[in-house]
C-alpha cells in the first residue's frame, strides 16, 4: 500500500493527474533523471575502497562548485539549517555577536538559530526589497571597538524576497574598516545558479544545500571553511558533535565519513556534479540569467511588481512577484495547484500571502519555463487578479531573441 | 561506456542540455513515471504463476482499453507493423483483395505490406486531407460481385495527416451493402487519444501499438480479434508462424505465452493501464479533445493552415501544420530542436518538408503543452516563417477559459 | 493499482517474500542494475539524430558479440521465436527442404516452425542428450543429390537438455561433402554465454534473442546475416514483410529502422554491451565454463544424472539435471519455489517433469551460484529424493580452488 | 563522466564484476528494488498538501514500527549520530551524569559524543562480550544518592560485538531502585530485525536510523520521545537548533517539518513501512532469528567463536565471528571482498582485526544468506584461517529442517 502510494503519480482529489507536475518552487527543484537513476542503487559499504573513491569524488567535486582550492568541505547528512548550526558552533564561543542582514525570512531564520545556540544576532534591518548593505556593515564594524562581533552573516541569495546581496562588497566592508570578523555566506539558494567565488570573494564559512541549484534531492548539506575559520574552531567554545569539522577535514583527505553517510545522496551528488560539469558553470549561470530576466520581462508586461526594488540585487533562480493589495497570493498558487498542476513558492513572514515566488532554478529549460509562465498568466485570469495579458509573449519575444 | 552514454541526459554538438526533452513526436509518447519505474524491475520466469497473473491482467485491460468483451487479444513482442501483418496473415489467403483508402502515409504502407504478402490491396484515393469515405467504401464493396474484398482496412488516427476517419460510418457502409468482408482498423495512434468501441462499432481486427496513447514504451503491438475474424483464420491460407492467433487466443485464458513475452513492457503496460483506469477514459478523452482545440487554435493565430481540412476529421492527438510555399518545415523542426530541446513529428511522403506535427497525445498536461506551442512560435520567429505572433496567447485563452 | 501490482515485491499466497527472488531459470536472465536503470528513461524521437547515434552503436556492439565483421545485423523488436522466422523466410522458397538435428525441444519447436511457414523439415533423430551429430548431417547432404536440402539448421545451446552442439564442426561436415546449403544456427540461449565465432565458423544465418546471455529483457532478437544468406534472400519466394532483411540492412548503415523500434530495450542493450566489454568476452566465457562445473561437481555429489551424456557438449550456461524415476521435477520446483523463492527451469517434451534446469548464465557470480545449488539442495531434502548431501560443499570447494 | 561512475556496476582493479554484490555489512544494508523505485522520483513542494499526507503516512509508520502510541518521533535528515546528540541535547543541561554501559564500540562513540556536549559519562565496564549488566545499572543508580544521573543510555543491539541488551531488565532494573533517570536506548541496529516495545518496555529515549533493519538508505534518523522525556526538554539547558524537539511535535500533528524534510528518503520511508507491514513484524522477527541460528550453526561447524558469549544476548542481524589467535580477520574481509565480492562489516575499536561480523539484517533470504556463508567458508579456506569444512552444509540442514 505504501509503496503504491509512493510510486503514484501526483493526484488530486478527483482522480490521476496527467503528465508532469510543475515543479517550480525555488526548492526542491527539479532532479534531473540522471541524478534519479544514479541514485537508484543499492548502498554500498561506507568503509569500503568503492566508499572512499566516492567520498573523494565529491569533496572534490564540491571544491569546484564552491569555487574554492584550499577551502575544506564540510559536508553533512542533513538539511540547510543543519549546515547554519555547523557553521556556527565549530567557529564561535557563547555570548559572541555576529553580525547579520535582516534581508528576508531566512536571514530572520539564522538569526534565531544564533539566538539559540547563546549567540548574540546585531541586526541591520532592511525593507526586505534588496541586498545586505554593505556600507551599513562597514559602520557596524567601526563601531565594534572591543571586536565582540566574531562573525559577519549575509544571506547570499534571499530566496524569500529574490534579492542577491553582493558578497564581494562585504568583504571589501569588512577589509576596508580593517575588522576581524569571520565572513559568513548563505549559498543555500545561490550556489549553482550564478558565480560564487569561495576563494576569489573572501569567504570564511560558506553554506549550502543540496536540493537547489546542484539538483540534488533535499538531504545533504554543506560548509565550505577557509583556514582562518578552521582555526577558529580551535578556540571556540560552542558545544559541538555532530556538526564538528575535525573529523571531517579527515575526511576530505581520505574520502571515509566519521558516521555513515548518505550513501545514495552522494551518488546523487556525484551525478549531479557531472551534469554541472558537462554543462559548464558558466552556460548555467548564463542560462539561470536568461530566465530569469524572461520571467522578469513576463512580470512586467502583467503590470506585476517585483518584490526586489534593486536591479542589481535580481535573483537568478527566484522571482518573488506581489500581487495587488487586496488579493491573495496564496489564493492564486491554490488555484494554479489545482488546475495547473503547477507548485509556486509562498511568501514568508510578512510577506505571506503577498507575493508568489516562481523558481527558475536548476534543471530547468525554456519551454519548461514558458509552460510556468503560461501557467500563472492563466492563474492571474482564473483568479480574477488584475493583471495585463501578454507576459507569455513578452518572455517569448526575448527567449527567441537570445536563442 | 555505453552505459554512461545510454543514461546521458540529452545532449546536442556542444554540449548538456539541461531540463526535460519536449517529446512532442506523435509517438513515441512521453513515457510517465510511474510506468518507467514498474518496467525497471527484473525479469521474472515467464512459465511461473507470478507471470500467470500479469498476463491475464494485462489481457482483461486491453480488452477494457478497446473496448471489447468477447474479442481475442493478441499480444505480440513487436511493433505495429508486426500486428498490421498479422491482422492480414491470420485472417486472408494469397490473391485475396482488400479495400484500403489512402489517406495518408501510413495507409501506405498497409498497402506496401498487403502487397508484399501476396494481396491484392484496391486503393481508395484521397488528397491526404480528410479520412476515408464510407461512401466511396460502399461503392467499392456494392461493385464486388463477385465477393473478392475479404476485408475493408482502414487507418483510424492517419497518424501522417492528423486526420480521423470514422470507423462506425465505415461498418455502416459495409452493412448497408451488405457485404461480408472483414473490418480492419489500424487504431495505432487513436487508441487512448479518444473514443474506440470494438464492440460497439463492430471492427473485426483492430491494430494497435504501444507508444502512442498507452504511454509504454514501443516494443509491443496488439490485435483485437472478434469471432467472425477468428473463425476467418481457419480457412485462410497466408503462411503464419510466430503471428499465429491460436496460440494467443489459449493465452488468453492462462496468462502464459507461446514464446517468451517482453516480460518488462508487460510490466510497463500494466502500469499504464492502472494510470488510465485512474485517470478515467472519459477524462482522458476530454483532455486530449481540448489540447487539440488549443493547438489548432494557436495554429489558426499564427495564420499557418492544418493539414486536416475538415472539422469533423480533426485528430485528439496529433495536429499536422502545414508551413507556407516557399518554407522548409523541416528547416524549421531542425531549429527547433537545436534551440528549444524540442521534437516535433515531421512530414512524410507527399508531404514531407511540407508540415510539421505536433504531438499532443498521452501523458501530457495543460503546461507542457503551453511549453511546446511557445516553442513552436519561438521557432517560427527564429525560422523567418511568415506568421502571427499571439498563437500561445491563443492557446493559453482557450485553455483557461476551459479550466 | 496495477502500478502498485506490478511494482509490489514478489510475494507468495501467504504475504510478502524479503529479499531477491533467485531467477535461475535459463532465461529470462537477471538483468544488472545498469541495464535496468539504462531502460529507465524517457524514449526519443526514433527518427531523430540521438536515436541514429544509438541505432549505430547497438548494431556495431552486436557485430563484435557475434563475432562478425561483414555479417549484417537485423534487429528485431520480437521474441527468439521471431528471429527463427526471420532466417527461414528471407533466404527460402516454398517446398525447400531445411536439414535439422532433433536435439531437444526447441529443435522441435524449430521445426514447427519451419513446417507451418511451407518448408519441409528433414530432422536427424538423437536421445536429447548429446549434440547435433556432424557426422549425420553429412551423411545425409550426400545423400542429397537434387540438393533439395537449402538449410542445415542446428541450435546450438539446447536450452532444454543443456547439450552444446559443435557448430564448427557442423561447418566442417557440410564443407567436407562440398554442399551449398546454407548454415543457420539458434544461439538464442549460447550468445554471450560461451565463444561464438559468426565468421570464424562460417555461419550464414544466425538467430538470438536478449533475455539469456546478453542480460536484456525479453523483446529484442536478432539475425547475424552472412553475405551468401544476403544473396539467398534475393531469389528467396517465402513471402516476408516485418522480417524483411532489406530495409534492416539500410538500417546498418545509418542506425535508424523501418518501424518504430524499441527504443527503451535498446537502451538496456547498448548498456549490456557496454558491461559486456567492461569484464570482456573471455573472462565472461571463463566464468560460465567454472560456474557451470561447478554446478556438475554439485549434481555428481547429490548422485544425480546430468541430461547430457557427453562431456563435450556440456551447457556453459545452463545445466539440466535428472530426477530419479518415481519422483517428479516438478513438485521438487514448486517446493524450491515456494520454501525458498526460487525459479529453476522446467523439463520440457519428452523430459518434462524428468528434468530440473540450473540456469547459470549471464549475470551472475559464485555466491548466487552458491545460494542456487544451496537452495536446490535444501529442495531435494524437503521433497524426499534420494540423494546425498554434499554438492553444495563440493561445489564450493572447487569455486574456492580455482578463485 | 560522474554519472558514468555513479552507475557503473561495482568493479574491481582489474574490469567489472558481474552479479551483486553480496552486502553482508551490519548496515547499510540490501536496499530492496522496491524502496529504491519509490525514492526515484521527482521531489515535491516540502509545504504543499501532497507532502502532508506523506509526513503523516511516515510518521504514523513509525510509531507502529517503535511500538508506540503516546511516543512523539523526532525525523530527523542526519545519520544516527545525530539522533545520538537530539537525545541529549533535548533532555539534559551541562554536567548532567549519564549512566552507560560500555558494551562496545557504539556505546563508546555515544559515550564521546556525551562528553563533548559537556555531559559526565559514567561508564559500566563490560568485555565487550555480552550486553549491559542490570543489576549494576541498579547498583550505580542506588548510589546516585544526589540524583545526578538524569540519563541511563543502552545500546540496545552493539553492532560492533552483535550483542543485544535486555531493555526491559534495565528499566526493570531502574525502577526497582526507584531512579527517576530516563531511560534511553540506541535502536540503530535492532529496530526492525527483532522486537523493540517502546511503550511496552517503558523507553523514554529511542534513537534510530534508516540505514539497517529498515531497509532505508542512509540520510535519515529517528528519536521516538516518551511524554516525560518532552517534558525533561522543559528546563533542559544544552543549546540546541537543529535538533529541538518542539517544532518536530507539531510536524507530528501536520506532517510538515521546520526545514526542508529529505523527501526522496521518506518516499523510500514509506515504501519501507509498505514492505514491513505485508510481511508482517513477527515474520520478520521470526526470520531474523533463524538466519541469525543458521549462522551461528555454520560458525559453530567451521569451530569459529562467536563474540557474544552469552546465549541469551545473540544478535538477530549481525554475527560477529572471532578469528584464530595470529590469523587476520581484515585479511580474510580483503580476500572475501576481491574473489567473491562480498562486503563483511570489521572488528572495531579493540576487536580490530579480531573479528569479522557478518549482517543478516533487513531484506535478506536463505538463499542470499547460504551464499554469505559460502562466501566466508571459501574464503576462511583461501585465507589459511585454520577451519573445519561444514558450516554451509550446517546452516543448510537447520534451513532445510525449519523451511
Amino acid at each position: 500500500m505504501s509503496a503504491a502510494l509512493t510510486n503514484a503519480p501526483h493526484s488530486n482529489a478527483v482522480g490521476r493527474l496527467p503528465g508532469r507536475h510543475f515543479l517550480q518552487t525555488p526548492g526542491p527543484t527539479n532532479l534531473p533523471d540522471t541524478v534519479l537513476r544514479a541514485m537508484d542503487r543499492n548502498a554500498i559499504n561506507h568503509r569500503g575502497p568503492e566508499f572512499g573513491r566516492l567520498g573523494r569524488a565529491v569533496i572534490a567535486g564540491m571544491r569546484e562548485v564552491f569555487g574554492t582550492q584550499s577551502g575544506m568541505i564540510a559536508l553533512y547528512p542533513a538539511s540547510g539549517t543543519g549546515a547554519w548550526e555547523a557553521a556556527l558552533v565549530n567557529t564561535l564561543s557563547p555570548g559572541d555577536h555576529v553580525l547579520m542582514s535582516h534581508t528576508g525570512w531566512f536571514a530572520h531564520l539564522w538569526e534565531q538559530m544564533a539566538e539559540r545556540l547563546g549567540l548574540v544576532a546585531v541586526m541591520l534591518e532592511t525593507d526586505w526589497r534588496r541586498g545586505a548593505d554593505p556600507a551599513a556593515i562597514a559602520d557596524a564594524l567601526s563601531a565594534d571597538k572591543e571586536g565582540r562581533i566574531k562573525a559577519v552573516c549575509v544571506v547570499h541569495n534571499e530566496t524569500s524576497t529574490s534579492c542577491l546581496s553582493d558578497v564581494a562588497a562585504v568583504r571589501h566592508a569588512i577589509d576596508k574598516v580593517g575588522h576581524g570578523a569571520l565572513l559568513m555566506v548563505d549559498a543555500i539558494s545561490s550556489l549553482g545558479c550564478g558565480p560564487f567565488e569561495f576563494d576569489g570573494w573572501g569567504v570564511d564559512v560558506a553554506i549550502s544545500g543540496s536540493q537547489k541549484g546542484l539538483m540534488v534531492p533535499p538531504g545533504l548539506s554543506f560548509n565550505a571553511v577557509s583556514p582562518k575559520a578552521m582555526a577558529a574552531g580551535k578556540t571556540a567554545r560552542l558545544a559541538r558533535g555532530y556538526w564538528d569539522w575535525a573529523p571531517l577535514a579527515v575526511a576530505n583527505e581520505t574520502g571515509f565519513f566519521p558516521y555513515t553517510p548518505a550513501v545514495n545522496l552522494l551518488y546523487a551528488l556525484e551525478a549531479a556534479i557531472g551534469l554541472m560539469r558537462a554543462e559548464g558553470f558558466p552556460a548555467i549561470y548564463a542560462r539561470h540569467a536568461r530566465f530569469a530576466e524572461a520571467t522578469r520581462r513576463a512580470a512586467a508586461a502583467w503590470g506585476l511588481e517585483l518584490q526586489c526594488l534593486d536591479a542589481r540585487a535580481y535573483s537568478p533562480g527566484v522571482t518573488a512577484v506581489r500581487v495587488p493589495e487586496g488579493h491573495s497570493a496564496d489564493k492564486l498558487r491554490g488555484l494554479i495547484l489545482e488546475h495547473f498542476d503547477m507548485s509556486l513558492g509562498n511568501g514568508l513572514g510578512r510577506i505571506e500571502d503577498r507575493v508568489f515566488r516562481i523558481g527558475h532554478m536548476g534543471d530547468i529549460n525554456a519551454l519548461q519555463l514558458m509552460g510556468a509562465l503560461a501557467g500563472v498568466e492563466m492563474g492571474l485570469a482564473l483568479a480574477g487578479i488584475p493583471h495585463r495579458a501578454g507576459g507569455v509573449q513578452a518572455a517569448a519575444a526575448y527567449l527567441a531573441e537570445t536563442a
